[in-house]
């Protein structure tokens, strides 16, 4: 009989999240309510945000609380539907959380069309990393042929997204990765300009020699030092979009950006992106992005893990920047 | 016989700067090559941004040679002029060094007209720092009536005339002093809606009471704990104008603001001042700011030391923020 495995908050993470703070729960299979949808999940998407939905709190959205279903994007399909806009065997995605089965709303749903690639893409670059990737890039970074993008965390889906449409857009890409197989990957696959190995190369140097006019558009997910080394090569009138803060999310204090002056005396803006801010136009994006990647400017990689049961050490190694492409646990 | 009294670069400082960073000099009085204007300084600015020039190296402007005299703004009187747009008599104002005379060419001065306001003024709120405020909060932040402009280090020269205009302008003005007496005159003299003694109050609780809404315009001449503090009171699509960072400048390390992400989940902004980029439009704010002095909305404060052997004390009392008004060295 099915039973509905549930990966509950049980404890708050100080620093680095713990095997302990989550708790696997068997449930019975949730029964919809008139309007709601009954899903069964198949992937569920693990994302850097994930640390800050652990805490305490209200930032762009509430913590998730003390024994409820970790928040998570996932992907599924549509067992019984008791909405309209719903047919069983319907796929479909939303932050159904961290479980095997989610009874939801269908207001909370999105259809998807597996005709534009295999499911794990509509939990990675047709999803939140796609649309964080693609508004962030032309919304806030703005770019123009001929300026160049560093990104740092470029071997992540929303930076090896960023890349690409920056290349797209006539722009150089460079940016950082925690291996050579990675930087490989963002060379070769990606069709970066430069990628530089922040574990083993001196990424000042390489910025200079890879950036030589400057950085026009720096597009950041990590934070800490590589941040502050990207701010100290701004061109005059860059545009720096922070999009995340991995380095920092598991550290007990944030280190803040040393070299923020460099934003004024090279006149450049800091901004952000959250993406539900631009929650109505993700069809314009995903039907642009599914043609990039249908006439191969565009590629992405699945890193895969099997069973809800790994759910902690499928973040750990997110966490631990062991990932080779977007993490998506298959249930 | 009249002498150039110099004060040189000697050595550059590792952290607040020591007394025998600088070194006084006797020369004899320049003669003003054709093109030229012999200026007979009365008055040195002190301002928070010498402690850059200081420094190696070009950030907006070249730092200040060894062995040079160090770079501040002055007014004074034309005692020679070879230039036809100056006569003798004239009263001037530029990058003149900290010295008693200097022989500059005619375009490095601006005339200044004291039926504005004395010659003090000229070095103030109609000068450098009055440009800096006015184009800052204007062009920078950008001020909507009903908002609300929180100030650090409010009580300087920059920061009570920023606050002032933001009354001007329909907005509620918040700012921090480091005593009761400037937190008085904050509000008393400059109309402010609240003044934070930083050194003896929980800045955060305060701001919380007396921004109840959040903060729209961060204008931050201070940096460190303040600035974080006020970046975690941000309200949604708030300006940060960053325009100084007085209590990090003379340390060894900059601490960079640990709340930056507070930017990205509040939508807000971050752009700097950098005052040089408006000199085309300094006429206006002049115009303007002096209508304001005139018919009372606007009020300022001089600190005068004097005596340019006291320019190490004056420029120490400066950044130790025991000046109370805009820091004038007299010669």
């Amino acid at each position: 009989m099915a039973e509905n495995k549930r990966i509950l908050l049980a404890s708050r993470p100080v620093g680095m999240p713990a095997a302990d703070n989550f708790r696997l729960e068997i449930a019975p299979v949730p029964r919809p309510a008139e309007g709601e949808v009954l899903v069964r999940i198949e992937m569920i998407s693990l994302d850097p945000a994930m640390r800050g939905w652990m805490n305490e709190g209200t930032t762009y959205i509430r913590g998730v609380a003390l024994g409820e279903v970790m928040r998570a994007f996932a992907a599924g399909r549509v067992i019984q539907s008791r909405h309209p806009a719903f047919a069983d065997g319907d796929y479909v995605s939303g932050l159904l959380g961290a479980q095997s089965y989610a009874a939801v709303p269908a207001r909370l749903l999105t259809r998807l069309d597996l005709s534009l690639g295999p499911l794990e893409w509509h939990l990675g670059v047709l999803g939140m990393p796609g649309m964080t990737a693609y508004f962030g890039l032309l919304e806030r970074g703005k770019p123009q042929p001929g300026e160049t993008v560093f990104i740092s965390g470029a071997a992540g889906i929303i930076g090896s997204t960023v890349g690409q449409i920056a290349r797209i857009k006539g722009c150089r890409a460079v940016g950082t990765a925690g291996s050579d197989e990675k930087c490989r990957y963002l060379i070769e696959e990606c069709g970066f300009d430069g990628a530089i190995n922040y574990k083993t190369e001196d990424v000042e140097a390489r910025i200079r020699e890879l950036c030589p006019k400057g950085i026009n558009i720096l597009y950041d997910n990590v934070g800490g030092d590589i941040l502050d080394i990207g701010l100290a090569h701004l061109a005059r009138g860059a545009r720096v979009v922070i999009c995340g803060a991995i380095s920092q999310y598991n550290e007990p204090t944030v280190r803040g950006p040393r070299n923020y002056m460099k934003i004024v005396t090279a006149r450049a803006t800091l901004t952000g992106i959250i993406v539900f801010d631009f929650q109505e136009r993700y069809p314009e994006a995903v039907e642009q992005l599914s043609k990039w990647l249908k006439n191969g400017q565009l590629h992405t990689r699945t890193d895969f893990v099997e069973g809800i049961e790994n759910f902690y050490s499928a973040l750990m190694k997110l966490y631990a920047g062991a990932n080779f492409g977007k993490m998506i646990l298959k249930v």
